[in-house]
């Protein structure tokens, strides 16, 4: 098995954790891809130094090391090139991440190729600016549709299947995959779903009528979001897995679907979302919901 | 095609809709099953009569004529024999009927074969008392293990798969299939979940902690739920689809798992669901949740 | 200053915090007064013994030491003789509570006299029955209206200052006071209310509208409340503190209203109340609601 | 009594509305006071024409005509002369107005002086910048402290009479009146509150924690509100009433306390809160929520 190791270094405890791991992976036989940036780093001896998107490419697996963030960003590269991915938890325990330090025979099952993939459904989202011009983007935890101006509101209509579907007036609106049920959508009041689902979920943000739950959709349906303008003109934008790619203005149209390509996550234990949201919902846990700052 | 007609009298315009459907049915070739009390109100010359599980042994579909309780029951005897379900409402817009008089083309549509069938998630509970007594039920909306007596709280343990998944303390706590979304469940705070999906809601009802989201669970695992005594001796029932079935004790474990057979609802409109929450969240309808008083 | 010790002495270490407590209030040159029941347990040399009623009058304050179970009865038994009350919590945090071992010098504090008193709106609740028979009694933190049968719903109309104000299809309906607020109340979706304000807090329990928001009303009218009937005899009742203290019919009306009387709990910080919150909406603590079982 | 009439001529029916309220006025035995903008509009013979300040000065009281956004401006405008505020709504039922046209018998109550005054909590806040500029605002609805890009969070500290009182991580909080109670506190969760109360409303905006219940605080301690940096430099804005006044960065300290002097809201009935919640609440009107697009 061929491993490749991505590290959020701003992240405490994320160089050691990488050695560490490394080591380890070396021990038990597998073969550790690096590029030169980590390396410069590490400065692993029995590793193997390829840039980002060829390491991406020649590895049988991804190790995210960091945080949920960093896991993000390494299960959508890894997407590109249909790679399973893993989480190695610096920090606190979160949902995308199964392995913490101590490591135990995690690594050991890893290396031996005893595990199972998890499908995770991704967003495929298309922005339609009035003026013609497009982008396209995967998200893995979701896009979010919201008022840039502090305490101002914007009215969004949904489409699914061309059909309308509901209407909101709110700071804005979210699209969350399962994974992401326990991210942003949450903070909203948003239901918790199993990763392993293949759903999206409508969560209104701060909306203007009490008809303020959080949806369920089924993933056969292409939605199709737009900006209706009443009073003022809108200042909103788009963001992906929370970043920001672009303004939502005017005419702009959105049209979100459930990608179909999967995300595969590698799963050591069939229930460790499970065991996780039972500490957090029991307290053992805090019940904090992750999102970056 | 031949279908069986099941009525609830005890609704306004129930035994007018009927004899409108019956007729409308008749004239468009198909046949047409009622019981000895049913047409003893409608006086139906082109119809069949029939016991209750004869008639819905030997048609193609069942047709209920009330409200969605009316449906809830006409589906569960459905289930036994295999067979599809329409609702007609003879009230206002509910979540599980489609047929609203006045019938347009769709009796038409019906008795021609034009509709789909959507399968929908029935849960299946086995209580096991602590004196070796079990009885077995299947809910098309929801199981509910509550306290009785006013005030008070019971604290819930849930197991999934055979591990410890989470424990409540709470008024009680709601497992509800994707129709029952709708009901008790969105009461207490529950996402609304497309119907078509194959998953469980569990939502806690006026939870202790703060940690009191509804969860949308995989159908393939089955959950185990035990309560739990701390000072006093817990009051608290189990209920199915809104009626009380048996005492809780310390000791009674339910077993609630997705069942193996599906009720299958037909569908002439493939977003039906769609139309009427749209309605219900722009407020074109009234917001209300569909429950039994 | 001569205080009277109400102890629950189900509580674990509820004993001997009351024996502590006695001993340094004893050293600090108060009196202090006990139960026969209770000085059998700790057998106090310079405490004075006197039957509850007399203790509570005789006394310049009381104290509680327990949970919050034990505060709220005490602060009811205090009211009757208009005594301010203070609680020792045996067990871990509570919002009812200032006072947790190890003592520091909150107790000379106490026996010194410095201390602010905090007026504590009371709710007065009578309930009169069809048959002409009545009840009165004070609530503390609540008094409820709820469904007894598992999954059933109640219709309620509540006026205010005689005129219609809104009607609730629900599991029931809490009324609360501000020292309530952190009690059933929140568990069912209600605000934290500060426990110095004058007020009443009105949240539903599981509605079957999306109109489900607490509302914070002024103390200067009475409410009325009735239940209505629709198609099946409700199976109700009305528990005041958690307690069920009556059933409720058709025909049965509830009026509530602030009672004149204020209940006088002893500060020993301005701030305690917002120390408790800070540190359960932070996790310092975790962030239970307080009920009984 | 000299009535000074203040119309958003933006609303539909606004100025018809002005002009039938002037006249109904006039002919009461009223005088009524308008800028020369409105008056080049209505051309009102029997009017005086003032400057705004002027003639909020020497008024009697003021009429605001329009939607809920005229009234706020109108009673802010009213508060730094101390005069009395009524609201006209010339569009749908609102909180804020009481008066809706056909005006029945309310214009002359209004002229006869058959009213009461229901005193608001109006906020005062104050913004200390790190390079020592400060701007002072009062707000009759909210303050509210928010992120601008999409999808990030904040993390905020709150201490209330010097003393760390909460944190959060969030999009934002809002800090309400009684009377902004109904407004963005509301899309975000909070309760309901008696305008006539004397209280703050802390609601936090899409909390990262579950601890996420608004809190009703007393108005007796001034609260302190910072933002803490984390990882990146914070993207945040001041809103106060729906209006960004400034940016929050990095040192920026706002002052946020019950103003000394209150909004004097007429009051023409003493339950028009009541009345216009119960319909919002029971569904007679649409329960919408009261904020501006």
């Amino acid at each position: 098995m061929r491993f490749y190791l991505v590290v959020n270094l701003d992240k405490a405890n994320a160089a050691d954790c990488a050695a560490e791991a490394a080591a380890e992976l070396l021990r038990c036989g597998a073969e550790v891809l690096l590029t030169p940036e980590l390396n410069a780093v590490l400065n692993c001896s029995g590793c193997q130094v390829l840039d980002d998107r060829e390491a991406m490419q020649s590895c049988d697996a991804a190790i995210s090391i960091g945080g949920d963030g960093t896991m993000i960003h390494t299960a959508l590269d890894a997407l590109e090139f249909d790679r399973p991915v893993i989480g190695i938890n610096s920090g606190r325990l979160g949902y995308l991440t199964q392995i913490e330090p101590p490591f135990g025979d995690s690594l050991q099952k890893l290396a031996a190729g005893q595990f199972g993939i998890q499908p995770r459904t991704v967003l495929s989202v298309t922005v339609r600016q009035p003026d013609g011009s497009t982008c396209q983007s995967y998200a893995l935890n979701d896009v979010v549709i919201a008022r840039q101006m502090v305490a101002s509101m914007i009215d969004i209509e949904v489409f699914r299947g061309g059909a309308a579907f509901a209407s909101y007036r709110a700071d804005g609106l979210i699209f969350a995959t399962p994974t992401g049920s326990t991210a942003y959508s949450m903070s909203a009041g948003g239901a918790i779903v199993d990763p392993g689902m293949d759903c999206l979920i409508v969560t209104p943000i701060c909306p203007h009528s009490l008809a303020d739950r959080s949806v369920v959709l089924g993933p056969d349906a292409p939605l199709e979001v737009r900006l209706v303008t009443r009073n003022t003109p809108p200042d909103a934008g788009v963001a992906v897995d929370g970043t920001t790619i672009c303004p939502m203005v005017d005419g702009t149209r959105l049209e979100i679907s459930a990608a179909a390509r999967k995300s595969r996550f590698i799963q050591l234990s069939a229930s460790s979302f499970y065991q996780t949201l039972g500490k957090k919902l029991t307290g053992t846990e805090p019940a904090e919901i992750e999102r970056k700052a």
